[in-house]
């Protein structure tokens, strides 16, 4: 490991922590403004930073990525006046810090309040998209935190000059510029270094590939919060409106298929499935959907291939799913509680008791109810911002919003009590 | 790494999983009536207990562990009532589980709550003494998950009775005894594997010394909260009334001394320095404390003994304190960052802007405003029952509990919502 990468993502670290301490007690107001005035500095930066991202595209394209990465990459004017947006409405949203979570008078007559403070020093590993950084930024800016970004090398150009326009408007605000730094992409050393800096960096979220989730969770002793693999299930109940089904099916599956909220498998209730597995084969295949099928499946159509454990523990994000026909609810919720990610599950059933049975069954961060899988999103949630979509237990489930970017503390007044 | 502890740990946690499964929607009736039956197992199993502990104790002498070590570690019938009690004291707590943490109705009628569910399966790896077995598994049954306990190899024979009679007294009431069950603690091989079995373990709680505590968050892949390490200061203001400071600081440093909240350094302003630190150092000494001072508490008392930079970081738990002078209170903030593991501070104050800095200034679980550190505790906070105190920023900070335990998740109802 090199002393000298840790020597560099320590100071930029410790720069952060003080650029921090101001923060901390910086008015909404100040923090709003100082992200107003960033956005403006991106749309007012447009050329610079569509120019720097013309470099990493070339870059990129020359070592033969394919184009639908190049496509995340590339940004353009109205992809720059998006995200830019994205920061003003980042300032529009209530402000989280000082919100009271709970407070009492206890017996003795102490007056105990627990409330919203920042976490510090947020770090942000994460791949592909530059877009990721100023969405970042002022999401952690407005939690009061400090953010360390380690984004991709394929977009380190791109990044440079969106943290440079970034760090200038909020320096001419009146805050810090180490509050948004850029730690070095083109050594894998400086993520390692983020992921180990306990006692620096108070939490770590990766956002990408599974591969990249796998390593920082194996490797970080800062804390850590997973988020984005999305196995995600639909199960068509025997009691189905199986129009309805239908509709739920397809939107979960084809809506959008590179996202984490959307479905890559579906169970069918075996009372219905001689009327249903014909009709969601058809609705699929005429999407272009390649299924892996158990029995049931490969006899409505020849297309369906056979589906095996693999395929039922893959997440595609892409036009292919898994499928099978189940015994039962309680069959259903053992497939899921083996197979899925956690992200979220939808039933499609009229049945209450079933709907419950069901939600309470699987463990996973969401389950729609009649509904598609596709609504677990911090947008649709109504939460305004999302840094990611939690799949594990601790501290965040779901959707991240800003809140869940924040710690808490006691606060308890006496009268020179003591015990 | 030895396979074979592995494969038990590993087996154990599934079958922890199992059990689970049932608890998650066991009603709080059921619950309650196996901690209740728990309660008087463990009562009539008095004399069974205290006598595997006196062979416990007897291993121990021979050892040559210290007496405070032993008393720790020693139980009688009121110890065996008293842990006994507080299983019932958690069984009359409110049931976190179902509690609905938000809900509202979403623009496109979208129905979503957020409800707490259980954890699952949740690892303690603890020391010393054997009440917090009892005190551990009912907590975690209480908040829906399953327990895997890897208590000390000193407390083995006192535990495995504890963890028998309960997991009986549990099965007996119609749950799962795998809700409850003690890992090995001959072999450091138990605690590993528990912290790596990422995937099977839901959380991992370490609840002891600082050494234990870091082991187990340098080493885990498991989510872990850290708890317990306390370097609590007070700060005494220019502005403090200087009787009730005195109060609290001898309060904060004598009350109990072993304790995570008790006071380990103090902080004095300089404007009124010149009349609280002899007074402070001659009351600290009446107490029998050694005092580990700056140049004006060592020419308050010549038994003041220089403090350096190492006693500043020191959690001595024991009638030992670190003292300075401070310029300002925004020294006194600078001086906690450096040196607080982020437990408890107390500051001393009349000025209300004074204290408004410091508590937003410093960077800890609770921050005191004129009374004593030994407040911050789950039972003074009225929480009923605590697992322990966290000193980190994620999940849970401060004392940890039953709603700390759980874990949430959307339940989002539509009548057939697609994007």
């Amino acid at each position: 490991m090199s002393t000298q990468m840790r020597d560099e993502v320590h100071a930029a670290a410790r720069r952060a922590r003080e650029a921090s301490i101001p923060l901390a007690t910086a008015t909404r107001a100040v923090k709003d403004a100082a992200l107003i005035a960033a956005a403006e500095a991106l749309v007012a930066a447009t050329d610079r930073i569509v120019e720097a991202n013309a470099a990493d595209v070339a870059a990129a394209r020359e070592a033969g990525t394919g184009e639908h990465v190049i496509d995340r990459l590339r940004l353009d004017a109205g992809r720059v006046a998006a995200f830019a947006q994205g920061v003003r409405d980042i300032a529009a949203l209530p402000d989280p810090i000082g919100e009271v979570v709970r407070g009492s008078v206890l017996p003795n007559g102490l007056r105990m309040t627990q409330i919203r403070v920042p976490m510090g020093v947020i770090g942000m590993i994460y791949e592909g998209r530059p877009n990721v950084t100023a969405d970042a930024a002022a999401i952690c800016l407005k939690a009061g935190s400090a953010v360390l970004l380690r984004g991709s090398a394929s977009a380190a150009q791109s990044n440079a000059v969106i943290v440079d326009v970034m760090r200038g408007a909020v320096e001419a605000a009146g805050l810090p510029a180490d509050l948004i730094s850029l730690l070095p992409s083109d050594d894998r050393a400086s993520a390692t270094e983020l992921m180990r800096a306990r006692g620096l960096v108070d939490l770590v979220i990766p956002r990408g590939g599974a591969g990249l989730i796998r390593a920082v969770v194996e490797e970080s002793t800062v804390p850590v919060i997973e988020t984005g693999t999305g196995n995600c299930h639909v199960y068509v109940d025997a009691d189905a409106d199986l129009d309805m089904a239908l509709g739920i099916v397809v939107n979960a599956k084809t809506h959008r298929t590179s996202v984490c909220n959307a479905a890559e498998s579906l169970l069918v209730h075996r009372d219905v499935a001689g009327e249903f597995v014909p009709r969601a084969v058809a609705a699929l295949r005429e999407h272009g959907v390649l299924i892996h099928g158990d029995a049931a499946f490969q006899a409505a159509d020849p297309a369906v291939v056979p589906a095996t454990d693999e395929d039922y523990a893959t997440e595609y994000l892409d036009l292919e799913i898994s499928a099978r026909v189940v015994d039962s609810v309680d069959d259903a919720i053992a497939h899921v509680r083996r197979f899925s990610s956690g992200h979220t599950e939808a039933i499609v059933t009229a049945s209450a008791p079933t709907a419950r049975r069901f939600t309470l069954g699987v463990d996973s961060a969401a389950v729609m109810v009649n509904a598609s899988t596709r609504f677990t999103d911090g947008g649709e949630f109504g939460f305004g911002a999302e840094i990611g979509i939690s799949t594990q237990k601790l501290h965040a489930r779901g959707p991240m919003g800003l809140q869940e970017m924040t710690t808490t503390t006691y606060v308890v007044e006496g009268d020179g009590h003591v015990r």
